[in-house]
């Protein structure tokens, strides 16, 4: 198997194909027009300068197109860089598609689907489940393809579904635990607290805010729409209503971090908690992975700009 | 005109009626129950003790009942007292009503419609116009009696109407001096803005919160509201609908204040200012207009605890 | 079964055995002495004064003391009060011991215990695994007495080790989940982190801190005695034991709070969240199981001073 | 009439005379000197490299200097440069003059200054009268050409007295809705706000801060100024003087803003907000004037580094 | 040497002549006046009742009379508290001062004249020694006698003077470690940096602030006093007296502490930590006196509240 | 006297030794390897660049490598680079060595060794004597040689026992101020305070963080070891343990920078103010000795990245 662009080193050289994730132009000290280039495949991404760019290339290698590289690892204070060689369009006969440099769930989108059906299953809550149920068919096909996020943590393709599935699995041993917790609503609250990242984010491959995301935000517009959910299947008043959508307004916890009300239910305040626990373990496990025993992780901003430390022994 | 119970001093006899605005039983130190009563009328509240309180006292002295009281002021731990020296309930006959009890507006609830009224005809824009009709229409009653809060500013019977009508002033002027101020955006947003505290606030007398209040919050309420009106209207995804969610979003200026988004549309941060000017005179002229020229007022909390000094000269 | 202190109304009358939990003497407006008794059983405590107090009640009513008072429950600024009618010392002939009125862990001693060494045997790392088991070998008696903490989440008799073994619990289930997680060492740490407390705190009935306790706190004590353990067992310098002290001392997550290094390794992230779920969990299900459903909870000083709302549906 | 270089795009070519506003000096990476030029006209700015200079191009090419250059506008990291073909120093005979390149109040000095006194022929109390009248004779010349800041807001020719002038007709209205408001205390205070800037600034052109400036600032400057006037004048120890005091001490709002003193008497309140509301709105309505409906503006530092959206329809 | 009202224990009793600090009106709950005295010696002050007041019991009962009382050391809520038996009003014939029951400077007043002179003839830069001359004579009377503070450190007769020799001759040491510092400069700016305080405070005995001291401050007050005296003595403009005003406007350290600047000066920044220090070990000492060896002291609210330890070992 | 490397100006020529003391690979953007080399000598360092490396450059030219360089002072970026004409290894006949070119304390390793000495010599608590003294002689050769930080102040040879001498000299004084002070205990905790640095830092020439350093830093790590030490003194258990103990872990005055406790001792308060003098003037004195009067320094970043400004006064 060959090894993706995220596992080279400074000095080797490159021969493949890559996806351009992101494309812009720039003029260089002497006038001349150049372009930068963000190429990835499921490994990672890596920044190329295109020197001297001519018209025509700023037409074709624009973003989610695929090109063959040959070109060199080199370094540019202190990140890697592709030093292009050569660069040209893949060809339709050369077989390569987007799908297959886009990095996915470690889970397959119909075990997702699975895992999401079984929840609902053993929900018993009649209203609680009707909502849960309606959203599910609502939004059936982007829930199985979006990202959990645009950066930091499950930003891949299903990263969505497999953060709510990985969080349903925690809530079910946690209520083994403390039996006193609600499980059918802590159910319910995993599985909405997200979905309206459906709709603030532009979509699965090169994905950016949209403008009711940026002037909005995910969080009112997921409790709107519960409102609405309920309206239209006549359960609009009933307290589970409520209660989810303050489940869904207070999961980030606190008000500097968008949530204008802190969870005042038992399974808000546990619905936040692993929400915590599932998006850190997933940033942590996947920057551990980069690096050998007996090193440091690269600095992970969204946890307080630490660098984790791997340890030597088993 | 008779003297307003908040206009006594330390020291006054006092024979009038007065409102009960809130009753607490308690258990005296010899053992005997009591009961605290704070008392009021438009000029201001006072607590009074019920010392050796009977069983059927606790039954006659209810919230929003009237009693005529022959007392004196005292003073408690710098704070102002009302001695009974005797109470009774007041009969039909004496012709006193709740109403003339409860602090209002300066303006005629009549007058503040009108003012309304005239700011919607003065909008052009058809889809903004349009909302604001039917949330005025919806609401029609309550937005005329309720306060504007529970406490703090504008917490008396129109005191919403009452502020909004000011922030309208405001803006007019505002709009003359910065010609580029959408008008029609900035009176809509200021319409709106608070319209979530008729569902936030129990009601008009003893003000408290709403469940739906204190686990969701008005601006989230509202943000729901205006997208579900849109609906109903069918201007559903025009632009002006989400930058009115927005305004009514982020009108609380920063995430710790309340708005998980802080205002990013010109409009929207105007909005912010002109509500935090007539909140803060609201607060100030009331607070000065207790105190002689050369004094402190009492610490203001909203106003980050600070005294304010009433100057001697003109 | 008779009822607890804990759960008795305003009003009631009151005749039963209690335990002085703290007493102090005071002197009363009248210049007559008296003393306040905070009296306790296994359902919680009540506040209490014992007017005219004479020299001789000064040195019965100790704390540790147990008593049979007839009194009836009345209210003093919001909080209950036993008004004492008549109060006297335990008989040694009525057979009630200190024991039978402090709270206790929900799970046996011996239940405890046993998840201890079920843990111990689950670990295959020998570094960690010797560590472990002298800590636990020194410290065998104290650790299924203490409460995890003086006040805010199991402060009962046992609560240490009932908080270990519930985090375990939550271990072995994230292990499943994320199997790159290091159980053993995630284990130790869990078992390890709060054992400072032992010194920390003065004991188990009315626990204060010590001096110790009070200069240095538990968590730079412990991360000493791992040392000072590691170079009786001769195993200074192996690297579990530098990641086991940090552990130790990053697990209140933030300067802060109290750890001078934040979580650097995953292990050690992964415990901190782990604490905050499981003492989280045991206030709030302390603080629901004292509500009636559709009511908030008291304002729980540890969870940001929130008042926590019983849902009224199942 | 000609397009200013703050309208130009990245690849059209320039050739016009520019407004040399700073420039230093440099060493290239091949060791030959450089000069990086920031250029102006009234319409904006623009960085540009000579390179190769030599020793007399640095006595030519000073601040203040206007310059005749033929070039192309280009980009080098997302910010627009200005690539120098020819550059020579523009002759007297050329009529250009560099009044001509500086921003000025999009209101005339003249306007401005009638303004003022017609603000100063409204007040009534003679002692505030006086001091403002004796201030503003003092700094006649100044204050009409000063900008109110170094940079953010009215950071252009006049920018002072453009602010005071818009701040006086807000006054002017929010007396009319709070008549309680003394119009003449907020006058006053307005017009003297922060005169201190005419020493803490260095000038009109390229204006920087002067070492008083650093080390006092313009506030303490300009309340030992009003107490020097108030002596001159032979008014010291009257209460206008120490309120006046007072209103320029606070008019930031709060400490960590350079404010000693919050505001404590309503007019300094008022001062203050009318302030953020005027500086805030120049920020906005130049930065929204830059982009097309539709777009975001770049990024306003001194609006929490908020990018603002201007919404497309009318 | 009789024992002051400070060093009594609960339970003892009193028999001695106390200076009346504060006296306060209240209404008792039988609806029966009482006053609330705050009474002291040179050891400490106690808080007294004295119940059924009459109307010339008012009047004779005022700030700064000296009374002889009889009565009992009890406690109320854990403070100690003065039962009076007897109360009457002290003779000329008795020969008490109300200077005898002010706590004073450990150090006579003619001592810290003398170490004032001196340090003044140690000056050799002719501008700096001018000025602190200058305000030495303006304020020779109140510098002697004037507290340093209202409360907190330094809080007694000479305080002021007793705090400026203090930090003198810490300044001396530091300037011989480093001898680069300027000690004419560290001197001049510990002189003047609380000369302030003589407007911001009332007076020696029952010190409080007046409404200057309220609406400005003694840092910006100080600053205007400075320039005013450069102006008389015509040594305005000279680089010395920026450098005061800085020091003096910095001396806080930070913008919430009330510097407008930070030190950017090193003398300024010495100076502010020379007054931390002599602030900070005045305050400590003061409250160890009171402990003995193995207790705590109060808490200290301007030492962040905490309590600290006094070890047995010497 | 030779001029060293940080006393030379822009534009001038160099020729002489210079020490790597760090060295980086990197790629130019023609492609070609480059290297950037920090040289330095006693007077400071500066930054160069070795365009078009040779693999045995990379061999050749790395930290604590003794250079000769023939270049040119040039500027990038405001910052100061050498232009390198020509470099070598320097050949052992030159005589020149890597001591030569480290900045070391301005007090002789034999001067500070006997202070200290003096220092244990006046102690006269035996508690405290014997554990200074063990620790004196444990790290008898580091302490002379260490920094005291891997940057900020007192960063260089003998820096720790410079910073520990002058500390000393400042507590010596102090003492004689407030004689209530425990100078034993002071001179201990000042002694022992930053010793944990010899297990933080990795050396004397090129500083990094050891592992231990990192995970859980100089002040756990000195806490543990004085109770180590105090077991093998057979004094554990003494109060005076404790109590260093404590002073160690409150030097640095609150949580969140590093100190789990404040200080709760005045001797503790003291360390940490003493500490906080000599660090600031150690970094005020060097970075002023390189500027003018009548400039400002560069930003100090410790010292909240403020500049300072040198007086041209005397």
């Amino acid at each position: 198997m060959k090894k993706g662009i995220g596992h080279h080193q400074v000095g080797e050289s490159f021969d493949d194909f890559l996806l351009i994730k992101d494309a812009a132009k720039g003029v260089a000290s002497n006038g001349k027009p150049f372009m930068t280039l963000i190429l990835c495949d499921t490994s990672g991404d890596i920044e190329a300068k295109l020197w001297d760019a001519k018209t025509e290339d700023e037409t074709t290698y624009t973003p989610e197109t695929i090109v063959r590289i040959n070109g060199e690892i080199t370094q540019f204070r202190g990140r890697s860089q592709l030093k292009i060689m050569s660069i040209r369009q893949a060809q339709t006969a050369e077989g390569v598609q987007v799908a297959d440099f886009i990095e996915k769930a470690p889970v397959e989108k119909d075990e997702l689907a699975e895992k999401l059906t079984e929840a609902i299953f053993e929900m018993q809550n009649p209203v609680l489940q009707r909502l849960v149920r309606a959203f599910l068919k609502k939004h059936q096909n982007d829930l199985l393809l979006y990202p959990a996020a645009a950066k930091n943590h499950h930003e891949y393709v299903s990263g969505l579904a497999h953060h709510i599935v990985s969080m349903l699995a925690i809530a079910k041993e946690l209520h083994r635990l403390y039996p006193e917790v609600n499980k059918d609503l802590l159910y319910a609250g995993i599985i909405l607290h997200d979905l309206g990242k459906l709709k603030e984010l532009s979509g699965t491959v090169t994905t950016t805010y949209t403008l009711e995301g940026k002037l909005i935000g995910h969080i009112p517009m997921m409790v709107e729409d519960i409102g609405r959910m309920a309206e239209q299947l006549q359960i609009e008043g009933e307290e589970e209503v409520l209660i989810l959508q303050h489940m869904v307004l207070s999961h980030h916890g606190k008000a500097e971090w968008g949530s204008p009300r802190p969870p005042l239910v038992r399974e808000a305040e546990l619905l936040h908690l692993i929400d915590l626990i599932d998006a850190k373990m997933n940033m942590l496990n996947r920057a551990l992975d980069k690096v050998k025993p007996g090193e440091f992780t690269e600095r992970l901003f969204p946890l307080d700009n630490r660098s984790f430390y791997k340890p030597v022994f088993d």
